[in-house]
């Protein structure tokens, strides 16, 4: 797309904070459900020269755990499940979250990855790693699997509820660079999450949105309903953290529905549609795994100065790996470099 | 629930406009896509005697088609699918539409349905058969089936895309009094659509709203995620129209992929999957029908002073057939009168 500028062409990374390839990257050895035990699994299912990991957690309980080469960095605090975002960034600065964000922020490391609190992941993101210069609230983008093949990047699905429209349009900015820098999509498509597609459509947010997303550079291919993200008409779907929340657990919540009913139909059902069901399963399971979120590994949080990958939190080992893939990506592609640019051209235009 | 006066008590219809059981009941001959070769197929797939039907459409058309003891109402003129709501209803008189809420209006009939526009709907619906007293806007209510057994009410499904907290409230109150008059449910339970359960959790509306079910007199059980809807957690799910579009749409959408991911994934499989998939298809088609919103065949938009009930534009024989079961339903529940009660002493308390 147009807005970007050749900060990291083809693909060369640059401006590594400790310099050289490959990169450093920290992992929160204690977030998610399964830590420690997924987080160590992952380093296990990683190529030896893809990174230089950091694990960061309780040392006494890694270091004798980690494969040659990984470097354990003490982190002896656990932040609880429970704990309220802002409180755990302020009072445990020994957490693995806290610790891992302070690395990146203070440049020991190139990008970090945590399965942990989403919540505190934004919040000690915003506080300690910062935002990106044009970033009025980082956003978290949900990849949402098209029958077809690929992804649709929806952005925000949850970390902001209440938004007007200039955030949105940051949120459509930052997807689009995102997009286009690590999943090399050209001039991404870009639509505005909406109840229909006639013009007039949508609540207050949405109309204001529409006519700033028209004016702006991006690709922008109009509204967009709920049913289309998972169709192909865009790469980029935009829309307020409640709206994208609500996508977001709907489509868990129908996907988690149909295999129940599969389920039930197919396990009760009279004895050729049972054995057919046992000679099916392997498609169908395959076809199920196409809608299981997890698989994708983890996501960016878009507008910080620095790579921060959230995994989902009940993540095992490869949805952790990948999700150390794609922070390896997003330091590759020079992410925050490419949006800073993004967002400096789009505030010094007319939409500032 | 204690909300509820004894209007019609053990289904006994009341207050018939006409007099006496069967009801009279309008059905717009000329809306939805099927139209009107759907619709005059329902009118055989109905019993004889389960209400007196009047089809409104153009007579010259319908005259020679309909059964005997069903009347015609000329209204010969046509509303396109792509003319503005408002301009539709305020300029054309005889249209199947506007001449059934008319009818509804004036007495002639004790409900109306119809698979039209939905927006000349809600504007006709408000504009001439009127809103009760307390509603500040009607709504529309979306049946969202359950792997288990039954619906979830979600309301507001796109009517409203800006509501405020006093809106919610009355979807809440009017889905809660539609629920246990015509689903039979008893003190049914209103969840509030947010995106997760924690206090302090949503957008500033959801919040605000969140206080003031606190308070009412309905049985509220909190905050529910979309995931929810689909689980058994709440009888009525309360959201502005913007989310529960939202809510609907990707569901559609999750159906939809996951019916193309399983062709897919059984139609180009080896033999044994493709072998399965043959003798488990009964199965499969059971459970994905089960997901197919058009089954349930008819909602009544919510609020106003009679019953008006909106079929799917895309609704067969067999929906429209169940969409008038539908209206006969909520003249035996005398539901407009029911919410009338529920609505007076919701706003003569304090939440007025």
């Amino acid at each position: 797309m147009g807005l970007l500028v050749d900060v990291a062409d083809g693909g060369t990374p640059v401006q590594l904070t400790k310099g050289g390839w490959p990169p450093h990257i920290a992992v929160d050895a204690m977030g998610g459900d399964g830590a420690p035990e997924a987080v160590l699994e992952a380093v296990r299912l990683l190529d030896a020269d893809c990174c230089r990991l950091v694990l960061v957690g309780p040392a006494a309980q890694l270091r004798d755990r980690v494969p040659p080469g990984v470097r354990v960095e003490d982190a002896p605090e656990v932040i609880d499940p429970g704990e309220r975002p802002v409180r755990a960034v302020r009072t445990k600065p020994d957490s693995s979250l806290v610790r891992g964000l302070k690395m990146l922020a203070e440049g020991e490391v190139d990008a970090f990855v945590s399965a942990g609190s989403t919540g505190a992941l934004l919040v000690g993101g915003a506080l300690l790693v910062g935002r990106l210069p044009g970033v009025d609230r980082p956003a978290l983008p949900g990849p949402f699997p098209r029958p077809s093949g690929g992804f649709t990047l929806v952005v925000d699905v949850g970390a902001n509820a209440d938004c007007r429209p200039r955030h949105l349009v940051q949120f459509a900015l930052m997807g689009a660079v995102y997009a286009e820098a690590v999943d090399g999509i050209s001039r991404p498509r870009v639509g505005l999450l909406n109840m229909g597609t006639e013009a007039g459509k949508g609540n207050q947010l949405v109309r204001e949105t529409h006519r700033l997303l028209e004016q702006s550079p991006l690709n922008f291919v109009g509204s967009v309903e709920a049913r289309d993200v998972f169709g192909g008409l865009a790469d980029v779907v935009v829309c307020d953290g409640f709206a994208g929340n609500v996508l977001l657990k709907a489509a868990e919540g129908v996907a988690m529905a149909v295999m129940e009913l599969l389920r039930r139909e197919l396990g009760g059902g009279p004895l050729p549609v049972r054995v057919g069901a046992l000679l099916a399963r392997s498609g169908l399971r395959r076809a199920l795994s196409r809608m299981d979120y997890r698989d994708y590994g983890g996501v960016p949080l878009l507008g910080l100065n620095r790579p921060v990958v959230k995994c989902h939190g009940s993540s095992d080992a490869r949805a952790i790996a990948n999700g150390i893939r794609t922070a390896i990506r997003c330091v590759r592609g020079a992410v925050p470099d490419r949006m800073k640019a993004a967002l400096s051209e789009l505030t010094g235009g007319k939409l500032s």
